[in-house]
């Protein structure tokens, strides 16, 4: 009996510690999180020099396939972008290369002009930090996004620009 | 007669074309270019301050498998690394924000121990601009690369840092 209770709860606490690496919560306004999202691939990158971090931005399939047949103003339905952003950091062997340093957090656009009329067609979300936590509140939180996004209405509301690849 | 003729003249011509664009040289030491890299998953990203470049690193699938897998001192063999590069450039909606411009060239380190052992275990390879031309006048040109990289033999002869993501 002992040996049985000790091997459920060894069981149990194997199942609770898998489970919640697996786990990530979804956001405010009920977006889950793209958990194949590393699968992606690569649209561009950035280094914002304003707040020192760099940037990947990388597209679901949906996403490549709009950039390979130049389809991207308005981005189809379906279309998702995501973007992981990283603290500046030096690159100890070659010390004038910025590299990626802390994870800070990574978010994403995901195109559906009928579910998200009142910001432009795109759903906002963000996971912040290795912990992957929801950023906001509540639901509102998306007009901060959209807010920052309006300036670049003309290119359907994305600052990336894709990147020339042969 | 002369409808067949025009027709053949400009099958002949979109075939040829067709064909230019798929056609890449190999590289003097024999590499062929890795095709499909486009759709190669990421590595890391850096911005080189010393000669303006922004950089994206992106692997095979027995890259992206050593990675993480965190399998990658030495890099096991096969794994091939790709580093596309381009002349950094503003963006014009965010003016502190650096993004790719100008396409330089991508350039893949490929493991092979048995095949490559005095280079480390690595095959060199470059292709430079849109119309990737191969970089090297003949297969000497990978001791330069080499030269290069060895500094970092501590980390099997690769800068790069794999970027931390959830």
């Amino acid at each position: 009996m002992k040996n049985l209770m000790i091997f459920l709860f060894l069981a149990a606490s194997f199942l609770s510690a898998a489970q919640a690496s697996e786990i990530v919560p979804p956001s405010p306004n009920g977006i889950e999180f793209p958990k194949n999202y590393k699968d992606w691939r690569l649209v561009s990158t950035s280094h914002r020099l304003d707040n020192s971090t760099l940037r990947v931005i990388v597209g679901n399939d949906k996403a490549i396939e709009a950039v390979r047949s130049n389809n991207i103003n308005p981005w189809p339905d379906g279309a998702i972008l995501g973007k992981m952003v990283w603290k500046e950091a030096t690159m100890l062997s070659w010390e004038k290369a910025v590299v990626p340093g802390e994870f800070v957090h990574v978010e994403f656009m995901e195109k559906d002009s009928k579910k998200y009329p009142s910001t432009g067609g795109w759903g906002f979300a963000r996971w912040k930090g290795m912990e992957l936590k929801p950023y906001g509140q509540n639901e509102s939180f998306v007009f901060e996004c959209f807010g920052c996004h309006t300036p670049v209405k003309e290119s359907d509301y994305v600052f990336t620009h894709t990147s020339t690849m042969p």
